[in-house]
């Protein structure tokens, strides 16, 4: 059985996991989720990309968003608002059951690990799904407005303010599980999802032993890069990469993880920048990296699978 | 200014107070709430006597149910049941904002009486709502499946065990607030509503000092039957009645408030109780006491009224 584990923000790593699961047996695919975006509202933990990656690959998933779950209402959160509650971040009737059943059962002891795992099976979800960490592990981002969480900065204040800097684990150290560790060593194939580099796969990487293992390990570990053309398909990676000075392009993105990475799938119109990354030391695939449709994402995840052969077969 | 202040359950209750705020200035009625009937689900914490007076007075109520949203849909219920979690006590998309927020405002140090107090106002209730404790204390009824919170004996078991007995304030000592105890002592004219006397009232009277504060207050006190030809309008008063070894009759609840009541109202298929109550040393009024729409619920308010006056004119 060849394990894929696959390291994971939230939509892109969502949609390419829709990929990865097409050309792979799901039971077989291992997602490790940042869980550098959670945070409390209202008192209910939110856990943005762990539910994206979970609705997304149980097919829930609101398409048009990418987050959210397809045909929600907001009666509750309309009601919220109402009674004097902050409304700046949507919650849809159903997510909420999402954030009030995880909720119920932190407090009653249960792992984070183990609310996910729960959640993903009774969604029908093959894939296993891994939180980061068990730990409290915020990102926050340094702006001109003063330090913010993540989603207080992308949601509550639309990425408007000048960042300054990043700080992941906002809340103090730490620990990837166990569950995390073990499926990194015994990974036959590690795959870096198209995501944000800093405040989605950063926090993953930041994990005392992870970036380690890493580069310890035997398994191919590939990229996608979520950078095409010096743009971001998605989110605020641009001035997040920038801030923390990484080059905003695709070799920017092989630089950031080069010393785990051994190749890398970038976008066609990045072909140029390939005797630049092959310079690094690192193979390159170049292809299509769009993900308009089910094809796409098959067709990408084939790429960056079949990259991860080439670099074993030498 | 008269200060009208009305001991309260639930359901029945709330539509008395509808006739009370229809013959008395809004503003100057106080409602004392059971909190009794509290508990906690999902991790939140639910208060069904306190929901249900808010929001019959902010005509919202559900009117089928005389409980619940009007109108309310249940999209996260019926996934939080699809997440493993209970699914017996019945919450409206809606009606979860209210235990959302008010958990997470319990949660951030606010007081029960804060809360209720904010959320009456936010839905433009001018009626005063004081739940009877910020301690909790719960109410259990002792049957022969086990000792059970009230909700867990009404709705999640339907009613269908033996009562043997019933235990009040479960959780410990429950103190009243300071502004129950200051609305007792202020009050005109103390009513209490034609609620089920065991579990509504019961655990108001119970609390230390309220029992004494009503027998020492020159307010007359005036009670509404809750008991209509020996049966309950609503709800399982009589077996509740019964184990705690109350005559389930409007001299039953004469009786059982005899010490704190200057006179009562019943209803007119109970006449011929009326000399035995008179024996008791009360008023008594006799009269429809069914709240079949607006118009009989105002007129048994102003019945209570008129007893209260006529006490104080001797």
């Amino acid at each position: 059985m060849s394990a894929i584990v696959v390291l994971a923000g939230g939509v892109g790593a969502a949609r390419f996991l829709e990929g990865v699961v097409q050309v792979a047996p799901p039971a077989t695919v291992t997602a490790i989720v940042n869980t550098g975006d959670d945070f409390a509202l209202h008192g209910l933990m939110i856990a943005p990309d762990l539910d994206i990656v979970t609705c997304t690959l149980a097919d829930l998933i609101d398409r048009e968003q990418g987050w959210g779950i397809a045909g929600d209402t907001t009666a509750c959160m309309d009601w919220l608002g109402r009674l004097g509650g902050p409304t700046w971040f949507k919650l849809g009737d159903r997510d909420l059951a999402l954030h009030i059943r995880r909720t119920a059962l932190l407090r009653a002891g249960y792992r984070l690990s183990a609310v996910a795992d729960a959640f993903r099976q009774a969604l029908g979800v093959a894939v296993r799904i891994l939180p980061m960490s068990d730990d409290p592990a915020p990102t926050h981002i340094l702006t001109d407005a003063g330090e913010l969480h993540f989603e207080e900065y992308l949601v509550r204040r639309r990425a408007q303010d000048v960042v300054q800097g990043v700080r992941l684990h906002a809340a103090g150290p730490a620990l990837p599980t166990a569950e995390v560790l073990a499926a990194l060593a015994e990974a036959r194939l590690v795959l870096i999802a198209p995501s944000n580099p800093v405040v989605s796969i950063g926090p993953i990487l930041a994990l005392p032993g992870v970036r380690e293992a890493l580069r310890a390990c035997s398994a191919p570990v590939i990229a996608v890069s979520p950078i095409v053309g010096g743009a971001a398909i998605k989110g605020p990676a641009v001035p997040l990469m920038r801030a923390v000075a990484m080059e905003v392009s695709a070799l920017g993105i092989a630089r950031a993880y080069s010393d785990i990475l051994d190749g890398i799938v970038i976008d066609t119109v990045d072909a140029g920048l390939a005797p630049a990354i092959a310079a690094l030391g690192l193979r390159v695939t170049v292809c299509d990296t769009i993900m308009r449709g089910p094809a796409e994402k098959a067709q990408l995840a084939r790429a960056a699978l079949a990259l991860g052969t080439a670099v074993l077969e030498g």
